[in-house]
């Protein structure tokens, strides 16, 4: 078996879930459906595969802290912090060259830090699979999620119609890819999901470190110039002024769009597991628990002539009264009122509370 | 001139405000509409007519040392205190047995702590008149409102169709009243409304105190009996004793119901200065200023795609996104949602409160 290092990417400024969302407590750093944060109950459902010391977060420095109190098991040292957010591919070859120095066939296993998967043991199973397919094959790999409605919020990825003479997997659940797909407008969506043959990107990858950091020197050379001088200076008292300059320089770009989309013959495991990225309050209301009213409340309150509503109450009293298909998020210091269906807009909320320079509410 | 004092009765829990409205902090000590508390706007708007030590209050202990707070002006001596809330009757009864013993032929001003004018001139000009016929006439005077829709929350007061030759005071715009009615069914009040000669009762009351006094002998002789009890102990160590055992034997009822409506000639003046009770959130939007959306803010507030919206933020930031019709309001503790057209279920939300003793929250 190889040795597995999990990546787990927690960057994630949350402006989705205000007002409980906030710059210093991002989504991942939440309760928002179950017991436990987000990015808790993911190191908690890798545990059986993956030991705390061979996890590896990714996160903001304002973020370093929090993440080290929710997470005791994982060590200190496998925090790993970037200036800024590059988005996803700066990330994963910052990360890459951890794990590559502790061993260059390791299996990463890359993970956002705010997603959830109804069934855990599935889920498992998933990546045990990728891993062992990672591992021998030396391909890249992701997780594609049956769709189950014509979502525009989400990259896709097209499944190639193959048999076992192409692709030795193939009898395992494994794919090939043939394209991945932009997050599509709706008739495109709704021919994706009629078509089968598209699933959606879940944002998880599994390979051999040397595999990606291959590709990346490949399909990104530039990034991979600017990841030589970081990996030159690890263990250095420079490290961190010279991590500064290159995030200064470095491209933001999506390891999907930057090098899946370019790798040559990569696979896809299809997903099975009541998989959620929890992309906004209305997601919420989806995947929660709902009584017979359609209600989904937690903390204190009083339901009145009240239908398909989502309250969360956090230590204040909520009493609603004749509404309907309504999210009322209660925070110490600001509420939120959204009919459902809307809760996109709550980043532009956030985008006037940056603009007006209410930082108290933000 | 005759010597005129006010009584403001400020007595009323006032539940339908909730969650701004607390069992310490009732609806006329907050600002509901206007700046200002409810019932220093009260004061102020009569302060032309009636100079501050001429002000009785009557209201309960907890709120005392709060109005006392609210009405520097006002002496301490002036506000006096119910053991419990026996209804406008005993009040009244009350506060007639300090005004008497100032001067038995002044007029007392009866009026509630918690309404609004509009026109605040006309208010006083209809004051002026009801202060002299009161004092002329010798009979017990009440304020009416030119209904301007089927309300069924108001007691109504039906004129008498009369000329000069039986009503002295009638081109004045003095009317005799001819039935006291209590609150109508929607079918009944639209029937009132047609008519054009019933008006809502304001619960305004102008009267000499020793007519009232005298009525209240007649018609509720019972309470009569007790108040000279009381009065017998006004300015002895004795006296919160016998309020005390006074009130708890004492008939809790309306004027409206006790004297009012048996009483003989009782003249009614149309008051038409924009008057509102504010007897619920619905009302307060009713009479609230609102922008091109048809929405009505104070406090911090983010109104995205919303209409038709009541938002009272406090300290807090609400942002409403998507919604229309709905009464948002929070406070530092408790945040309400309710439709427009419902608030009367607010009085529900505090029952629920008291059955579970939430008492923070009441």
């Amino acid at each position: 078996m190889p040795n597995v290092y999990a990546v787990i990417m927690a960057g994630g400024v949350g402006t989705r879930f205000w007002p409980r969302s906030r710059e210093k407590t991002p989504k991942q750093l939440l309760e928002i459906v179950d017991k436990g944060t987000m990015i808790q109950n993911t190191v908690k459902r890798i545990s059986d595969l993956i030991e705390p010391k061979n996890i590896l977060i990714v996160t903001s420095k304002v973020q370093k802290s929090s993440i080290s109190k929710q997470l005791p098991s994982v060590p200190d040292e496998n925090i790993i912090t970037e200036p800024l957010g590059r988005n996803t591919a700066p990330c994963i070859g910052l990360a890459g060259l951890f794990v590559r120095r502790m061993d260059p066939e390791a299996v990463m296993v890359v993970l956002p830090s705010d997603h959830i998967m109804h069934d855990e043991e599935e889920f498992r199973r998933v990546l045990r699979l990728a891993i062992w397919v990672a591992y021998e094959s030396g391909r890249l790999i992701t997780v594609g999620i049956q769709p189950t409605r014509p979502e525009t919020g989400y990259g896709y990825i097209q499944v190639v119609d193959e048999d076992n003479s192409t692709n030795p997997y193939f009898a395992r659940g494994v794919f090939k890819v043939k394209t991945f797909a932009e997050k599509p407008n709706l008739t495109v969506a709704q021919q994706f999901l009629v078509s089968g043959d598209f699933l959606w990107n879940s944002g998880m990858f599994i390979w051999r470190v040397d595999a990606i950091m291959r590709e990346i020197k490949n399909h990104l050379p530039e990034m991979n110039a600017e990841l030589i001088k970081i990996d030159s200076a690890i263990g250095s008292e420079k490290y961190d002024s010279i991590v500064e300059t290159t995030y200064r320089t470095i491209r933001g770009i999506s390891i999907d769009y930057g090098v899946m989309e370019k790798a040559k013959e990569v696979y896809v495991i299809k997903g099975n597991f009541g998989w959620s990225d929890v992309g906004s309050w209305d997601e919420v209301y989806r995947i929660s628990g709902k009584d017979e009213d359609g209600n989904s409340v937690t903390g204190q309150t009083l339901l009145q002539n009240t239908k398909n509503t989502l309250v969360h109450a956090g230590d204040k009293f909520i009493a609603t009264i004749g509404v309907q298909d309504l999210i009322v998020i209660a925070t110490d210091d600001a509420v939120l009122v959204c009919k459902q269906g809307q809760s996109q807009d709550v980043k532009e909320v956030v985008d006037y509370l940056r603009r007006k320079q209410k930082v108290d509410f933000l």
